[in-house]
């Protein structure tokens, strides 16, 4: 940002709430202008209420002035086509989900529902776009109410074969007829009705239905969009194996590569996986940009690899490498830590220390009504006993074939984003990591699928669950000190690569680069 | 409770909160007496916030109804002597403890504070008293300004040297005039000087001193409290090796009888063990009652045995033993479970996983900023792998020759009682069980002190801590199926063992059976 800017940080100790900067550094009786559509209604509503006894209050506006500044330099936006997904991957149709919907909506005893997410809508629709990167959805708003449904989308973007799928059961109508169509949809429902919209639904779409009008709670398709179906499931396992079988390509590649003294950039290498990935059956793309990091950069956490400027990958350093995959049965997320040369003593005892937080979650058994919250100090008791911990969160949601991230529920240390529970058929991650800034960084990322878990006993009736990971690739050796493990440790790492060999082998038959890799790191 | 009375038990599922009750059973405009010496000014004034929109209020009244009907069969309350806790087991000089409360009140720009549990009351004055059984404290109230320092007590309660103790500190008033002295307090200081009270503080002080004058908030008396001094901790370590030998010669004296065909109630028991303590050095008392209990008995969780009708203890069931000590230099809480015939292998199983979370508990490493409600699971995951579980916290604070319960952490299941975040000299009791309904209990607590631990590496500059386990008593290994227990837990299991005879055996050279008794179970 140009020195005309201040970047104030959110959350930060010393960085003021939008509240007390704005109590700060305004007169009273202010108006403030406010593009609706980019504030949540919930947040605009905690401003509203903390400015009132300034006299100041929020105006919101029907033009983004930035925009009208930007004019006509500013890129259009994408519209890709918009494309059906079989109910062989989705594993519900789209009437299916309406209905439950709707019965959600009978339940919470309001009279419709404003779809704004858009991966919900995209879920809800069985259909998926590419108009952000990484994230196969499209722009879109849904209005549902106990007996019609409504689709506001851009013409262009769908076909006759997707406009047919539709029509069974939703009407379409151009995108920019939105708020208009809220605005009516809001005067002609009675004083008793309401319409429900989640809680991250913008000010722009609360004001069109009228505030007094609204609902705003944590969405139904959040909650259900999570629980992931058995299509679902078995999709994350296949598309996992298939995924790994890249991986195990691409880390065989990368090593013999060092071996021979190729000079390879982070940005390079991470084209190269990605090239892996688009041979493999059913790939729509990467899930998000992958982190390639080398050394000092891998204790970046958030790194992306400049291709113009990015370091040159160091066999004597830890190698760090994030990376995922949409594909039309699932979507991936995974972080192995590598070292092609010979790691030092204190890398080894951190990655080692990592794995064994890891190794914690994946075989954790907890009761139903158990939040991420409470389970997320299992992946860092081994870190602490060294001294050591990381700055993130343990795991997040993911999508079927959507985010990479998704809620409502996670493992981490702050409440407000793990409080929900973790429930049979939600996908997490599993990623403790470690960060040694300037120096390494080491993260071990699984999918984790929560699972029904059965145990001899069921005290409290309350029922038992446990993951099962389904993310398949080594975990290396080399920089494992065993002395550490302890034995069930080091059971459940020979098992899991086992489980590796047994799955990915069969995928590299083309490849003995990558299956003599693979055995040996599986060995 | 005869017929005349409905039990609700806050916090249950279906039992309607005060609120909701007073809504559902009242006219509007209702007026409610109540007794402002038995509710919190916090909950009174949630109350009449939530009264407001039905036009009903609360109207305090000057003496309690219920108090006028019992009339002058009540019994007299106890007003017994009250004695100094010399500064070699307070660790602490009045002098120094007002101090901190001041450089507390300055920080807070408070004009004084009103001191009203009796244990912080107990604590700040270095006083001890018997006037509630178990708890070593007195009826009192203080009122601590920046320059002065008022204590309420009975002036029957007192003898010259207490008097003297105090009068460098203090000026003595009659405890009966307290409300009057507060309200003249509040009244005489100026609109912008306010009176610190704590968020348990009645609705009688609060209100004697002007509900525009009071700041509630957490004491800063229960968090200096909380916070053990070195002498202090040297106490809570020498008066739990003494109690663990009369632990010793108890549970090797039961053993004795039980195998000699003795009939023996629970209540019985207990008074032997009674018997054994209270010849011990700087034996004041118990600490509570005694919970000794027979098979389905020590599945109750509170029980406490009745001596005109308790059970007998059986040889073939385990028996559950929670029970504890006030000494001038500490108090103790220990639970033990113990088997004098052959155990059943799910009481083994059980035994072992309750221990398996004790250990890991008591072997944690953490950082600075860390919550009981955060490290609880870890005492759970053990039994959570066999689907087990129990319906209590892990622990709760313990006072120095103090109330055995004390805020404001704890390690447990309900955020709002443990989300203190633990630190170094703060004592907690590590407790894990597991209770079979009708059939058995087991419960094993040590207290531990929060300690710093020094660990190789100090990520984030945050420090880490640990726990010191005081408590000294053999943990039952014929309970123990050791095939469950990981290498580590054995190690941890024999070192405790060792450390348990080391400490414990000298004090028993007058009981070989006891001595040797010890010798077994720590073998």
């Amino acid at each position: 940002m140009d020195s005309n800017w201040t970047l104030m940080k959110q959350g930060l100790p010393d960085v003021p709430t939008w509240q007390e900067y704005l109590y700060k550094k305004l007169e009273k009786n202010a108006r403030i202008g406010i593009d609706p559509t980019l504030i949540s209604a919930l947040d605009a509503n905690s401003l509203k209420s903390s400015l009132k006894p300034h006299g100041s209050q929020l105006v919101e506006l029907d033009t983004n002035l930035v925009d009208q500044v930007w004019g006509s330099s500013r890129p259009a936006r994408t519209l890709n086509p918009i494309v059906p997904l079989d109910v062989k991957f989705s594993g519900r149709s789209t009437e299916d989900k309406l209905k439950d919907l709707r019965d959600e909506l009978k339940k919470k005893k309001v009279t419709a529902m404003a779809v704004t997410m858009l991966d919900e809508v995209a879920w809800l629709l069985n259909l998926r776009g590419s108009d952000i990167d990484f994230n196969p959805v499209f722009f879109a708003y849904a209005l549902v109410t106990l007996d019609s449904a409504t689709v506001y989308l851009n013409d262009s973007q769908v076909d006759d074969t997707v406009k047919k799928h539709l029509e069974t059961n939703f009407v379409i109508k151009a995108y920019d007829s939105v708020f208009e169509d809220l605005k009516q949809f809001g005067s002609s429902i009675t004083q008793k009705e309401s319409i429900l919209i989640g809680n991250k639904t913008s000010l722009a779409v609360a004001s069109a239905l009228g505030f007094e009008k609204v609902v705003i709670n944590r969405s139904p398709i959040t909650d259900a969009k999570a629980i992931k179906n058995s299509v679902e499931i078995e999709g994350f396992r296949q598309s996992h194996i298939r995924d790994g079988a890249a991986l195990a390509q691409y880390f065989a590649w990368l090593e013999e590569q060092l071996n021979d003294g190729a000079t390879l950039t982070e940005s390079q290498a991470a084209d190269k996986l990605a090239e892996y990935r688009s041979k493999l059956d059913l790939f729509k793309g990467l899930s998000f940009t992958t982190i390639s990091s080398t050394g000092p950069n891998g204790a970046i956490i958030h790194y992306s690899p400049d291709p113009e400027t990015c370091a040159v990958i160091k066999k004597d350093q830890i190698y760090l490498c994030d990376s995922g995959g949409q594909y039309l049965d699932g979507t991936t997320d995974v972080t192995r830590t590598w070292h092609f040369g010979t790691p030092r003593a204190k890398e080894k005892r951190a990655f080692t220390r990592v794995l064994q937080g890891h190794i914690a979650i994946d075989t954790l058994v907890f009761p139903e009504g158990t939040s991420g919250y409470i389970i997320d100090s299992f992946a860092r008791r081994a870190l602490w006993s060294d001294g050591l911990d990381y700055r993130h969160g343990t795991g997040h949601g993911v999508g079927h074939f959507l985010n990479v991230h998704e809620g409502p529920h996670g493992i981490g240390t702050r409440i407000a984003f793990n409080e929900t529970f973790l429930q049979a058929g939600m996908t997490v991650s599993n990623e403790p990591g470690y960060y040694a800034d300037g120096d390494f960084g080491i993260r071990l990322e699984n999918i984790v699928i929560v699972r029904p878990h059965k145990t001899p006993n069921n005290f409290g009736d309350k029922g038992y669950l446990g993951f099962e990971h389904v993310t398949l690739c080594p975990i290396h050796r080399k920089l494992v000190d065993l002395e550490v493990l302890t034995t069930q440790e080091r059971v459940w790492l020979n098992a899991y690569h086992k489980e590796v060999f047994e799955k990915i082998s069969p995928l590299l038959k083309n490849d003995p680069r990558a299956l003599s890799w693979l055995e040996r790191e599986t060995a």
